[in-house]
């Protein structure tokens, strides 16, 4: 107890703190770590002050109420917004997807669906063919069948489709570069305390909007709802500008945007608590009760709005919303978990190649491929032939008009050159090329023609008399003939059989462009193809299953529980568990993912086979490494998070960590007052540290304090301009009182109110494991490392990251080699 | 760096875990709190040991899976047995239940429902009457009719049910004291981190669900849904037994006990994501994301053993699982906001007056009440004259017979006698009493004489042509006639008004006796009479909204929305309403209530409704008292809870709170390497403190670490029995290497493998909030306060208590006048 202490300086460091604030002092760089506990110090404080003035006077009253509410304030109005925008997208990207296929003469603002709802003349069976809607063939053709009209359509489609995509891209590249990507990895790092500045901008917001639309529409595999959670948490952030409770300050302000992530998710799936759960177990890093009170009214909210405003016409939220009606067997639970194991492993093998991908986009930059490709197509003819052939197996047989022919090449051409010259680095060619090489390969396949969402909603529709789609054409087994029905669990039809190739292609062919399309510089969500890859590969499953059921009926397994004829496999919900395990392999999500998944259904029957199903996937996932896709772009990116998820299983102690190491430099110190002011600068111009333990003195190096490299500087600045007297050799003390200086010093600088008086320390010998546990638990941005009450060293979040890979570099060769 | 530290201590600091750990070492007593950190690092350490053998033989690696998987498996087993003994349990207290009314000839063990199942007689009216069930009267009396068989079903119905009392509160006396009350204020207290042996052993899950069972059936105010959270987290706990992982290691117990938990609620209310929720919300402490998949993971494994056993007949996991058909419109949130403020209000108004009334129990034991009522009853015709008048209004208008009026006195009479003499205490007195009046009250009643599950089936199923209650006895308008008929939306009938007098004074008995029965030595949760008690209310509100609307159908309010006999106003579903209101304004809860009524009715529907009046009962309670009934509870009890709920808003430092005070004797420290075995003995006699700071020497007390008195204590007895040359003048050193002594000094003690090297410290000028943010994510014990460098004083978790407590009683009078 050398200086200071005792009860008399309790006062006298509340009025330190009453002293009139340094302006800019505790506020962060961009791309730098908040520190967690200093914020909600500060939210406390001001919440205090509020408090204590609230008796003063009816305004004071008012305000404090409005302080109070503005939480469910704010919450209410980033839901609002965000069911809004996710109507609005709905609305928008279902109609320019149509406007792939044709337009509404009627009302060129109807989509193809409701372009035919006003027509009168349909049947139930024809629903999706009525005069007021022309394919662009028979718009501009004139004719509606035949092989010239069907490139036509071919051709628009992929016109279409290139259009949209460079619309997109040129959209991000221009105005928001954040705006890219499903926003996910960066949402998960700036909520556990980064700083990334516009990224949750309103310039982000709108570009993301937009070109969210525009990407979906542009046919490419990818889908909105990871970006609809970054345009949720960009409502959340700018509505907290309007509250000073939450812009001017960063711990409160991720509340908001948990709040808005939930709200986000809820929206995406029309699953309010989903999203809620989906926040806590994915997203968020602090997550207080009252955040989750606050996130569960978000996702309500939103999830209202966006059915009041029905964006498909069937009074749910999302388009691929079922119901079944038929329990399942316990046998079923054995093909479920191989669809478990088949997400686990989709899920490792996407993370491994879209990872490596990303890599090597990021050091190559395209290098040398867009020149061979332009010039490959300088010679139209020969590039259209080369395409055309490799994709006319599953074209239907026909010629090609010349007319056509050159129109696209030319087409494709000068579009190339165009935009090899205007873009000029060539993120936005590859984004072309995608779109282009998806497009071609899409259209002659139904199943990856039509928007993704509704071949997820067609896969998990059970088959019944409304049903159209191929899938259900089985034969009617009642008189032998070869007469076909809707009836399921009956001997499959050709229409069966064809669907069953054309979904085996579109599997792959989602596969493949899932892999090389997450990471384009468009707005790109992984869950939707995620999605269809497992609800393809379920309906398969579920498809051999119930022909396996048909003709062995008299099995041990079927004999149980299937009658002849009776509906006993649900080829449906064996798409939705694949589904759910294919995005579980992915995401690496469990209950938040069965918990969404459970809110498409309703039913609580169905929540063992997807449980079984995720659990398997995770584990086989886990298996080959333990990151989820966005961990894995997170670490691709280096941001600085620090995973709440892994556990740290290593015997390093406080010391092996903390910098300076033996072999650096000793630490960089201040003593508390024996600086002079141009001693303390040169020590900040000397280091990069971002700041300082304090200490009694050279000799003894018990620790005072610590004070920010940002809060010096910018106090002696301020002191410079407003303080008179100070020189390069005023003496700087961090003490409570001056020390006793000689008659002909200047004036000395006090410096104690930008000294953190309650540093975190932890001992040289503490384990790493605990020393990680409390940076994650409290959030915090360094902690200084003591021995017997000396200063040893600092251990910062970044040397604690660093530390972690180093960790992970040495144990690599052993977990490869599961 | 006085003494140790450099690169070279690391591997000795190593060798020293590596010494034979002392036997008991790290063990806690009974009534202690455990220390988190500490047990995490424990697990590891085992973890890490696992993992290094597992490489060495196949025997090794088998038991390296066996460990990775026991957590899976222990929380199946907790899912298995908690739905098995929810059914049980339900079956149980089913039977019991109508053995009050009467018996099954045809077989015994058949409960009332069961017994009509096989008649074929029964048409669907009357599916309650059936010749195989006699009622009591009619066994005995062999008179189905009439003012006397009613009399000796009352008497028979007051006689089961005391019966049932007193075996189960006698039954919880002899065997297994904590086996009374719901169970979750210990299980939040236990989850917290502290130990209570035996709250959660055999016999207390044997004896809970006996009782639990008995104490349903006598018809006292209770529900067993908070009941079977305990049996729940007893199955959890002694599964836990079976696996060292978790045995041993009282944090990873407590991971069990949260999923356990979530397993109980999920059998509880049929809700496996709102059993997740609730674990998260409400009772748990410390819940990683390892903890949520395996909560749910339980409470899926428990609702699906509860359905195959599906104790209640209709595929479904609770008694009143409802479906509405219609919707609700915007202006019905008016009454539903009306329902939460009456939740509300009613929460606080149950907390105040049952803490109030379990203050009065606790201290005044029942000192005079027996007596004046066993003199009372001494005189029995007048005692019973006297009860029968006040009850009379109530019962059909009918004369007693002699024979019935003298057994009962004489029952009544005898059964005090013996009970008085028996028991002792008056505990049992109590329930006894308790029990009496509810029974007595209750029987003229119907709303009040059925299961309170089956009465709040009733008030949320909506009416419809299937409903035979007096609640759907509408008058017909169609013909203008008193025909009467069972479609809402009619003027009400004699039978509707009726059915309201009679809720009416059930809510008002409700109400009372529910204040009472709380905290009785019997088994009791209170979720389910807070339900029938908002469920009443609600109805009622309904019902009124309903006949408003008929009559006032050209309103603009409904005007707009209810045509004239359709169907608008959907009273079950404010029955819902007002039960999640009353729950939430008792329990506090939000997210979690929501959903699990949101499982009860299985539409998003009715999501906003809820969550409107859940959030504005727990505004509206909150504003007069912050606490929920679970934590008045814990504060009641004094047990050491710190409530991760509650935000520190005052503005005291560490120095504040910590101990010595100014006034008292200066901390007891120990000095790493001068203190002799006698003067550390000394030291631990004198004092109570449970541990003690280690300084470098008494001239500078720089913190070295921090020793267990408990620890010290085994430590220095285990080196007594097995070190030869320790003798009370052995000199005690913490330090790595022994110190210099003279030449004729006995064998110094080493105890540096006692030492904790890494205490936690926190400056003095920390601020409390910081301290305590601390103390709940971390779950420390204690914390050391220093200042710059030097051990200053203490903080323990009782210390902060006692400090907020303190902070309470200041601030008091300004809350309470709010």
């Amino acid at each position: 107890m050398s200086n200071g202490g005792g009860a008399a300086s309790s006062t006298t460091h509340l009025l330190d703190f009453l002293e009139e604030p340094i302006p800019g002092v505790g506020t962060y760089d961009d791309f730098h770590t908040i520190d967690w506990v200093r914020e909600k110090c500060k939210d406390r404080e001001r919440h205090r002050k509020i408090n204590s003035k609230k008796k003063e006077s009816a305004w004071e009253f008012t305000k404090s109420l409005y302080d109070a509410w503005s939480g469910w304030l704010v919450v209410t109005l980033t839901g609002l917004a965000s069911g809004a925008l996710a109507g609005l997208i709905d609305i928008a990207a279902d109609w320019m997807n149509d406007l792939k296929e044709g337009v509404c003469l009627s009302a060129m603002w109807f989509n193809h669906e409701q372009c035919c709802w006003t027509s009168n003349e349909t049947t139930f069976a024809e629903r999706d063919k009525c005069p007021q809607w022309k394919s662009w063939a028979e718009l501009i053709l004139g004719q509606a069948e035949g092989p010239g009209s069907y490139i036509m359509n071919y051709f628009m489609y992929i016109y279409w489709a290139l259009s949209f995509a460079f619309l997109a891209v040129c959209l991000v590249k221009v105005f928001a570069p954040y705006a890219c990507g499903s926003g996910i990895p960066e949402i998960k790092t700036i909520l556990s305390g980064f700083i990334i500045r516009g990224y949750l901008g309103k310039w982000t917001l709108m570009i993301k909007t937009i070109t969210l639309v525009l990407a979906v529409a542009s046919g490419l595999s990818l889908g909105k709802e990871g970006p609809l959670v970054h345009v949720a948490c960009c409502c959340g952030n700018i509505f907290s500008y309007l509250f000073p409770k939450y812009s001017k300050n960063e711990a409160k302000k991720r509340e908001v945007l948990s709040a808005a992530s939930a709200a986000g998710v809820s929206v995406a799936f029309g699953a309010p608590i989903g999203g809620v759960l989906f926040s806590l177990e994915e997203v968020s890093y602090y997550f207080p009760l009252k955040t989750l009170w606050r996130s569960f009214f978000a996702a309500l909210v939103a999830a209202f709005v966006l059915r009041s405003i029905n964006p498909f016409g069937n009074s749910r939220l999302v388009l691929f919303y079922v119901e079944y009606h038929t329990p399942w067997y316990l046998f079923e639970l054995i093909p479920f978990i191989l669809l478990g194991v088949f997400g686990g492993l989709w899920g490792a093998f996407f993370i491994r190649a879209n990872i490596a991908w990303c890599r090597r986009r990021k050091s190559t930059r395209f290098g040398k491929y867009p020149l061979i490709l332009h010039l490959n197509c300088i010679m139209p003819p020969r590039c259209l032939d080369l395409w055309l052939t490799s994709n006319r197996l599953s074209v239907n047989p026909a010629g090609l008009g010349v007319v056509s022919d050159y129109v696209y090449s030319v087409y494709v051409f000068s579009s190339l050159t165009v935009l090899s010259l205007f873009a000029g680095k060539y993120p936005v060619l590859e984004v072309i090329l995608v779109a282009a090489i998806t497009a071609v390969v899409a259209f002659p396949n139904p199943y990856t023609r039509q928007n993704t969402s509704e071949l997820i909603k067609e896969l998990f529709t059970d088959c019944g008399p409304l049903e159209s789609s191929q899938l259900c054409k089985y034969r009617s087994q009642m008189n032998g003939s070869t007469a076909f029905t809707d009836n399921p669990n009956q001997p499959a039809g050709p229409g069966v059989y064809s669907a069953m190739w054309q979904l085996c292609l579109a599997l792959i062919f989602k596969i493949i462009m899932t892999i090389f399309t997450f990471g384009l510089k468009v707005p790109s969500g992984l869950f939707i193809p995620s999605m269809a890859i497992g609800a393809i590969a379920g309906r398969i499953v579920g498809i051999a299953m119930e022909q396996l059921a048909y003709y062995h009926h008299d099995w041990f397994l079927f004999k149980e529980w299937c009658e002849v004829g009776a509906d006993c496999i649900t080829p449906g919900l064996y798409a939705m568990v694949g589904a759910a395990a294919c995005l579980g392999g992915v995401t690496r999500m469990t209950v938040s993912l069965v918990v969404i998944v459970f809110e498409l259904t309703g039913g609580l029957e169905y929540i063992v086979p997807l449980m079984a199903a995720v659990m398997t996937s995770k584990w086989v996932g886990d298996a080959f490494g333990r990151e989820g896709i966005y961990e894995a772009h997170i670490r691709l990116n280096g941001y600085p998070f620090l995973d709440a998820k892994e556990e740290f299983t290593h015997t390093t102690l406080a010391r092996d960590v903390m910098r300076p190491r033996s072999s650096d430099p000793p630490l960089a110190v201040l003593t508390q007052d024996d600086l002079t002011v141009e001693e303390l600068q040169g020590i900040i111009n000397e280091t990069s540290y971002n700041g300082f333990p304090v200490i009694v003195s050279k000799e003894s190096q018990r620790l005072v304090g610590f004070a920010l490299r940002r809060d010096i500087t910018i106090a002696i600045e301020n002191a410079r301009r407003k303080q008179e007297g100070i020189m390069f050799n005023s003496r700087v003390y961090f003490t409570q009182h001056a020390p006793t200086l000689p008659a002909d010093s200047p004036r000395p600088l006090k410096l104690r109110s930008i000294l953190d008086m309650s540093p975190f320390t932890v001992t040289d010998h503490t384990p790493m494991e605990i020393v990680v546990d409390i940076f994650r638990k409290l959030g915090l941005r360094q902690c200084l490392v003591t021995h017997n009450g000396n200063v040893l060293g600092i251990i910062t979040k970044k040397n604690i990251l660093e530390h972690l890979e180093e960790l992970k570099q040495q144990t690599k060769p052993l977990s490869d080699g599961i």
